[in-house]
């Protein structure tokens, strides 16, 4: 605890991740977009441990998929143009036959009692349901994994913290296209004081001793 | 114009900063924040010109401002626990005898017409009526300077884009305590297709040729 | 149009609905809603009519339906009492065999190019992305038909307007269980300077003169 | 406790109120808006006494107060309509000498620890900082009195369940310049499950027994 102006305040990792007020959230693990990452091999595994130990303590454990739609017809402008400008990338993807570019990838399925929800820009609040299901469910914390780690990630972590949430980024579970920006915003959000730890650290917590 | 699936969409800063659509924002211009970015001495006549350049063309000047309140009794645990490590920070700051905090430096105070509205996050869509007046104004871009670059800069320019803004950050005014952040934030912005240009750049544009 | 401190302000009906910054929005036509409507009968063929009227004059179509889930695990205390006190009234419904209850009535069901979109609450904006598809369509006008008038109709119409949408309640397209709730909701909007008006009224307008 | 679904939800007005967890808001209580009430005589003293029993018990009492801004140039073409259809009953205000329009009337003035904040429209959650204040809190129910039943408490109340909190509309504490809106509303609110009680009742639960 972190004595602040004459109170006490949850600081330390255990003090955060309680099971009981956290959830997990895997972001954008798309085979359009998860497969891409640099470090995809590294974090796919750690990805797959930490989100069976989330199920076996009572941790949520959130999806969020990319909604889709037409570009002529469904998507402003600003979002149009971003679209265009990211470009052929997506022409470069390997999707194994009879998957879609917007399933999420095989060896990280969601699973009975996971929540998977529909999202149109790089941060889970906005214009999703995300909040309401955090609230209703009593959370308190977010721990964060998936792709892209300066974009939805970063993005659902501000915007998490800026909603009051404690905001938990698992390095070793995130991942994106560019390492330099990768590296760029783990630094950043640590120096902003997100907490930006590993989830092994996360498993030692949540492992009760035997 | 950017054609996207077979439709128009504006693309040139000419094409986006159309003055009659547009709104400059100034982020946290108050002592206790900005003479302390590195480059505080550079972005100030910067932020001074384009502000001026704006009110004179009809473009509306929004200020941010930091709301004051108690640590102990209005503020939860996870933005206490941040402030506290941001920590002595503060006290290095050089208040001007007579002035606040949270007051705007004199040199870029806000002029008749100009609104400046409270918030509590490094969002300025979080908790304020900012969309709100955005959108009462017909606004569809909005430019950005203050500080901090990687802060309160980003994180307005994220979810302004997000609900669908235009927007572009002014990379001669903004600035941050840390010249690595800044400079990181910026490669990010700019690499993630936000509009990263100069006030001058924004200058031209605004100043009908004679 | 309307003067207001020295401007002119939209005000006539044909000001406020033309179809270029339009959307019209069926709110919760599921079959374990609308049918139990008292006045279903006399609203569904007005629907049906103005929701071909919009598709024809380029309007886009919007349905709410209602998001399943389970109340054990995915509710929150609040809405399931809400949805417990409600109560048995599910047991009544009368849905046709191989249907569920939150499929769109056969009679009114989506059109190509219409968008559906989830909800939880009896409030179009809140928890989905309804206001971001209207921002990036340019929408300025929502016409609202569907059940409940009392409920998601003009919980929907009060955040609309909130957000700054003319928000138009089409008084023969709507219906509740309950007569009176109907009645009264429909004077309490037209009170509070809503616009209240027939479909019949809207048809004229976007039926050029030939 | 009520049983859904195989799991205990809070039912009882006792089991809702906890002072630890309740807010307490005070709606326009402003010069111009609720002196207009047609039975502001008999809830202004139940108003006051519920506030002090409030602060006795440790409820964080917020107020909302219109914010002022010129219709021309700050206002957009909604909202500037409504006003001005709602027109010239600003001008039957009484409004003692020396007071404005937008104070909070002396006799139910805020108390040292109270929060006032700024806001829009009849609805507390839009365009304001209420939400991220009650959610640092811990609040998860509110208790709402003030002026108009059928406006901004109706907008509150609906808003505030749809975002997950429980919602206590105090009966002998709302009024509205429109005697049937008032009672249409409280009638409306309580079909729909909100919990309408009188302040009685709360001051019953929130004082302990000797």
């Amino acid at each position: 605890m972190l004595e602040v102006a004459g109170r006490k305040v949850p600081d330390a990792l255990e003090e955060i991740i309680d099971p009981t007020k956290s959830a997990l959230l895997l972001w954008d693990l798309e085979y359009a977009i998860a497969p891409n990452a640099f470090n995809y091999n590294e974090i796919a595994p750690k990805l797959k441990v930490i989100a069976d130990h989330a199920r076996e303590v009572g941790v949520p454990v959130f999806y969020s998929q990319q909604m889709h739609y037409d570009l002529r017809t469904q998507e402003g402008d600003v979002w149009a143009r971003v679209r265009a400008k990211r470009g052929g990338g997506a022409g470069d993807m390997k999707i194994p036959a009879g998957k879609k570019g917007h399933d999420i990838v095989d060896e990280l399925a969601p699973q009975p009692g996971d929540v998977v929800f529909q999202k149109r820009r790089p941060d889970g609040f906005i214009g999703t349901d995300f909040d309401l299901m955090l609230r209703q469910r009593g959370i308190k914390t977010i721990l964060i994994g998936g792709v892209a780690t300066e974009g939805g990630v970063e993005g659902t972590a501000r915007s998490g913290r800026n909603l009051g949430y404690y905001t938990v980024v698992l390095k070793d579970c995130v991942g994106s296209r560019n390492r330099e920006f990768h590296d760029t915003a783990l630094k950043l959000m640590a120096g902003a004081y997100f907490d930006v730890t590993t989830s092994d650290d996360v498993a030692r917590i949540w492992t009760p001793e035997s």
